[in-house]
């Protein structure tokens, strides 16, 4: 998929606890915020959230393979954990194209995280990716 | 460990393809320059390249489990992937303390990741972290 400036991409996502705790393991993040329920508890969250990364990666995810996919290299992202993740829960990717370089085959694209059921934005940023073929 | 302007902290890491796999497998995120040999060789790259947020989880990693550690609620992280990174090669955090504020319990944190062998940056970023008994 080609990206201009003004466009938008949705793309709709979940993850698991069983996912949680295979992000854990692979990355070594074993907080116990994310992986003890009775630890969790006794947070101002209530119960395990998940990780802001595991999140974010959504954004590493559809940069790489769906928007604007192969050949994508990714050069910066920001972000803001504005509010907890929590597994089942379902989620939304929003990206808008602020700003396109055809020269450099670079955007600069604003990236949030939205709570489907809520509409609240979860997590907030901004992107820099380049693709020689796409952008 | 507690948090302290100034305070550098420094933690050595290394992925192997092995993990660039079931990292894949979690996030959802099969670029195939993290995991098709054949595709790699054939750009800029010549080989496979990590995710740049499998490199950036040592960043929550840290900061959950180790510096401050326990209790620490994730706020801000900004990257920027300045050079590839390839499993089996010897990476360091190095984080260094800008900016404490005990009343909200909050710090803000350089954030680098730098290649053992070459001394180059890979990721460089800023983070701002929450932590009501540590900060």
């Amino acid at each position: 998929m080609s990206i201009e400036q003004g466009t938008t991409y949705t793309h709709e996502f979940s993850f698991t606890q069983d996912e949680v705790v295979k992000f854990a393991e692979v990355t070594g993040d074993k907080n116990p915020v994310h992986l003890d329920e009775a630890y969790a508890a006794a947070t101002m969250f209530k119960r395990p959230i998940m990780h802001g990364f595991l999140g974010g990666s959504v954004f590493s995810k559809v940069f790489g393979t769906l928007f604007p996919g192969e050949g994508t290299i990714y050069l910066k992202q920001s972000m803001s954990f504005m509010r907890p993740m929590y597994v089942n829960a379902v989620y939304e990717v929003r990206m808008t194209v602020k700003e396109v370089n055809k020269e450099k085959h670079r955007a600069n694209v604003e990236t949030n995280i939205v709570d489907k059921a809520t509409g609240d934005v979860v997590i907030s940023g901004e992107a820099t990716v380049m693709n020689v073929n796409r952008i």
